[in-house]
């Protein structure tokens, strides 16, 4: 298990709760609290870029900092998965199915938003 | 690839790319956007349970809204790893070896905090 | 100018601006980077109360770091109202009133849903 | 009471008692639930320059929504300095003040880090 091509969802959220069994912080991981915390992390991740130009922020992209945050967001999301006895695959690829239905690809080819309304914020 | 049982985590982000490339979506997909979006998608997961008893969040945890919200924050997790070409497995797994050193199993049991220091914030 | 009673919003939007214009600052606080930064600040605030239950989060929320957090919020608040020139006061006296539409007191007493709808999420 | 140079922090913060406890909406504003609430809020105004490019972004910012939006930050904000009985005023200056000493004019004009480190994130 140390690459994406050879590790699978399931063997990522075990390496998750192992983590947390050791601690016995299962009573802690409440959906509510978990969700706070996933938003915590999404808003460390995303002060990595605070302030930054586009292309600067593409450069410091590539520092380590950015991919420890990134797998603290995961960490809780996979923690959040386990508490709710969630499959991660399943809900991604349903997620998947029904943005097909919202953004039609002839419709949304280069755009986020459908051509005839320019306001609001039709992203997926 | 239907279950985490045996769907890797580059088939589930090959499917995400799948997805964004169908719709020419590689443009829009900065780092800073991104992460934007990540903290933008994690506080709609937490709206689910915004006023809400512990009790009262754990049912609102089982309906297909959660798991919908959940799903937008990894499918924009696995985005971003794609946009940096990084592992997400080597990611998670570097950060919680990393999280070994800072949180001792044997310290940390039943507790997010050293007992010495009851004041901040320890947690992971 | 030193409580809630004797200023006004309009004096402290000035000190905000005064402190950021003496770092000649404003190139960096476009609307996005603003609304991005409100958000990290947000989550610095939520932090203070991660993994707490109420009675805890209650303690936590007399300490000096949780006013500090709440003053960072507010600080980008007010700069963004700078950047945009736009009236703090009537945008929230606007916003309570399209709320009072929205919430009407007799059928929300006590409660921040519907009675006839206990799913969704109705809050202000 | 109509714009901000004749209405003190102080009447503000009255409004947004006033509609508050006509609901009787005290017992949901605890400091964990409003951080959260302030969260969310911040997330929804973020949300109107996703994928926006800097120069869209600032159009975006006239419209009436990200006024709407920036007032529910302003107004949880309000609500969570009531509920703690802390006066924003003094809040807000204590915090520019310890700005004042971590970030001097002279050493971050036109700069959010300081010359000698260009890593790590300084900005206020």
């Amino acid at each position: 298990m140390t690459t994406d091509y050879e590790t699978t969802v399931g063997m990522l959220r075990e390496a998750v709760a192992t983590f947390a069994d050791a601690r016995e912080w299962r009573p802690f991981h409440s959906p509510k609290n978990l969700a706070m915390s996933i938003a915590i992390e999404a808003a460390e991740l995303m002060e990595h870029f605070q302030w930054l130009t586009e292309d600067q922020a593409w450069v410091a992209a590539g520092g380590a900092g950015v991919a420890e945050e990134l797998a603290d967001v995961l960490i809780y999301c996979l923690t959040l998965s386990n508490a709710l006895d969630l499959d991660v695959t399943g809900a991604v690829l349903a997620k998947l199915q029904v943005n097909e239905g919202n953004y039609p690809a002839a419709e949304f080819r280069g755009r986020f938003r459908r051509p005839e309304r320019e306001k609001g914020n039709d992203a997926l």
